[in-house]
């Protein structure tokens, strides 16, 4: 390792290694409450892309693994390294390299935080509408997991929005992707493989990514609702109206009282509809002209009315921006809380209510408390786990995964599986898609250098030894991280073809 | 072959497998007009998922292709077949399976039109936004060229709608991918993967997609202009305004006058004005409400005057509608007026009129006509070339391309390789990113049975032979059909790595 070490000093600069003591405990970890610290063998802040790429040929050489890591804002410990590996970060390659009016397009490196990309657009009147809640995330980190974040029920998650890509493959090679294109048609699209996939099939070193025009007027309602199927079954009626809400989020009453409580905030909800609130919706909509915008607040205000709402409070823009603000700060407030674990799972949109009400009752019956928030059009719901044992903690995520699944959801919605659901995903999945996935990381990343123990491809090198995908047979329901069971169907199949699949 | 026949009909039933003189002409060509139409050794209707695995299953062991065919409204020959292998047509799998109002997402078979489609959704006043311009389309048919058309500019395309897919793989395995999940963070996405992969990595039996409202109101606005530039530059200005339009057209005034002849229909230009423009634009606009869509045309009429429009009229609904079908049909004015090719490339929208002013320039010196219309919005042009010399017109098409590629575009922005475009891709395109295409192919098909001759992979067992993709050189700029140029920026590299790459 030490050799390994000395030839990547040689070419990124000895100052821009660190190893043992002079390793920032930040380089550590990330925000996920559940994945250790690990001081990695070294860390390692190339500046361009041809270091990147030399220091990835070393790599690769020796085999010694690279964990990629952002601004360490991740949910998930994708960006946590393991001791005999290195640690490379991104924030030496944080520049904008260029920003198209006309194109409505920008290219980044992978550095850059989403708050110094936002500052950089705002004279343009565009805005990078990606929105995970942390300012403080990066480029690059949000591409890794595909985040999403409030705004996604408008403008969709990460991939929606990234049209190119210059990556560096495990061997050095490096590649370019798409490009400043509202369009493609030529073939696999290496750009969005490689989003979401956690640093473990290349390593992004640029970004190109679609512009919005800057929104000019914006205003948020919040709506208290009795019980949760009433505010959910009011949500297909706002976004089916047409007035494309900017954000729908919802908060359990808990969880509205602690994040308004951590940022001194005080909804002025009258006590007579307060002490009947078990859900709160907030809407924010936005428009380019005050006056659409106005119309919008009102037909939103009716449909929530005529659907069950308590109540309908149309915030002033200062009002309605600390309560974004405060729910962006949710997974602080849950962790100031004192909640064990924040569990991020996705479900179609109409099936969010009945996983609250499981989730709360499989939390009532293991003697956990259950809290939780969420996108609320999308289906994506962020649990708080309040149940300190382990033990019993991972058994009731573990059922409430299979009640999300079995609800035709997945295990994350947005912060990606790094290593805090690895093992859970892999337990899960269809043994046919999970050996798909081995073979495309053994492409891109043969002896499996990048991301050791992040994210759904398991070993590389067994994977290289496989003979290919088995030809099992499963026409089952089930989504990317479905329950596996191959035998559901098989007497059907077997019908149809004549032979019994082996 | 015979055997191999004999199985796959005691698999679909006799009646579903033609061979022979009983393969009906359709079944043989698409829309491409430099594709040579092709007799395929048997034309397979399969009913159902299972079948579609049991008759891979067989073809993979046989070693016999399969070319996926929708409705044949295609523009590059991808789903014409090969003399020795099949043709797997999906009109007897054009179910909706369900329609989730809520969600606001539907699952349908591949086989369904958009039409089809569209029939089956307005009663739920809710559109499938994707509009490539052929109504008889399969929805098969556009996840396998990420089918972008008119509405691209507003909504996205094809891939930015498909959010989960039923695929089944050369062996026979049959897997899901996504859900009805508006969010997914679970690892490598396989359907972003499959869609525009042209059936050449898997064969889709299921798509689950987004839909968005029906739209209540829309205007449609022709404005003249003196001359391309002109009319390119005002573009940026509409999409950053915050009006969000629906459709984003250009024509040349050959393409107008072309469309507008063989529609039948009289623009009402004033004379004075026609005789000074040389390109159209048509906007259409959408809103929820009649007013804010009254407030849109003005606010875009204004900012066309602004930018140097002849004039602006706003259609009234009928004529607009006219226009619009009109523009939809331009290959077929095109066609009936003697092109010899049509050909589809994208570039940065910034560089859209330097590239229609370069193909014109180039045109004129081989002695070439090139006319034009596209979706300006995108970037994506579509190009009539009237050049009956096969050579000459190849040459000047290779020179449109190269200019594309050298502008930051690819060789398709939404009609696909499919075999139209697949020489020029492979001769044009880094081949270290060809390697990894190769390989990503052989991990689907190990044994190439799927899309012969089609789509941006070469030959599976050759890239299955291959040792993983070399550790190349390229950090320079290009996208996914770049003009390699592997030396070019070596000398940068050597500096930073202290070794010159092989």
């Amino acid at each position: 390792m030490n050799e390994i070490l000395d030839q990547i000093r040689a070419i990124v600069g000895a100052d821009h290694v660190a190893t043992g003591a002079a390793i920032h405990q930040d380089d550590t970890h990330d925000e996920c409450l559940t994945v250790t610290p690990v001081r990695p063998a070294g860390v390692v802040r190339p500046g361009t892309t041809a270091e990147v790429a030399a220091v990835l040929r070393c790599c690769n050489e020796a085999g010694v693994t690279v964990t990629a890591r952002g601004a360490g804002s991740g949910l998930s410990g994708a960006c946590v390294g393991v001791p005999d590996g290195l640690v490379m970060a991104f924030d030496r390659m944080a520049e904008v390299i260029r920003i198209d009016v006309a194109d409505q397009m920008a290219v980044v490196q992978p550095g850059i935080t989403l708050a110094a990309l936002d500052d950089a657009l705002a004279p343009y009147d565009l805005v990078y509408p990606v929105e995970p809640g942390e300012p403080s995330a990066t480029v690059g980190g949000t591409v890794a997991t595909n985040a999403g974040g409030m705004r996604a029920v408008r403008y969709g998650v990460t991939r929606q929005h990234v049209v190119g890509l210059q990556m560096v493959l495990a061997s050095g090679t490096v590649l370019r992707s798409g490009g400043r294109l509202a369009k493609l048609s030529t073939g696999y699209d290496l750009t969005q493989l490689v989003v979401g996939s956690e640093g473990t099939l290349a390593l992004v070193t640029e970004v190109t990514i679609r512009l919005q025009p800057r929104p000019k007027a914006r205003a948020t309602i919040l709506a208290p609702f009795a019980d949760l199927p009433t505010l959910a079954a009011a949500i297909p009626a706002v976004t089916g109206s047409g007035v494309d809400p900017l954000m729908l989020e919802y908060l359990d009453v808990l969880s509205m009282t602690g994040v308004t409580q951590a940022a001194g905030i005080d909804l002025a909800v009258d006590p007579a509809v307060g002490t009947r609130t078990n859900a709160y919706l907030i809407v924010a909509l936005q428009s380019r002209s005050s006056e659409h915008l106005q119309d919008d607040v009102e037909l939103t205000g009716a449909i929530l009315t005529n659907h069950g709402a308590l109540d309908v409070y149309v915030l002033s823009p200062r009002a309605g921006a600390d309560l974004v603000t405060a729910r962006e700060r949710a997974f602080f407030a849950a962790r100031s809380a004192g909640a064990d674990d924040i569990v991020d799972v996705v479900v179609p949109r109409s099936a969010m209510s009945d996983l609250l009400l499981e989730a709360a009752s499989l939390g009532a019956a293991s003697g956990s408390l259950v809290t939780g928030c969420g996108h609320a059009g999308d289906g994506n719901i962020h649990l708080s786990i309040f149940q300190p044992n382990s033990q019993r903690r991972q058994d009731l995520i573990h059922q409430i995964f299979r009640h999300a699944l079995d609800a035709g959801g997945a295990i994350s919605g947005e912060h990606g599986l790094g290593r805090a659901k690895r093992d859970a995903f892999l337990a899960l999945a269809d043994p046919n898609h999970l050996a798909l996935l081995d073979q495309i990381k053994a492409v891109f990343d043969p002896r499996g250098i990048l991301g050791p123990g992040v994210g759904p491809a398991r070993d590389s090198r067994r994977a290289e030894a496989a003979p290919g995908v088995s030809a099992g047979t499963d026409v089952g329901p089930g989504g990317d991280a479905q329950r596996h069971d191959a035998n559901r169907h098989l007497a059907g199949l077997a019908g149809a073809t004549g032979e019994v699949a082996p």
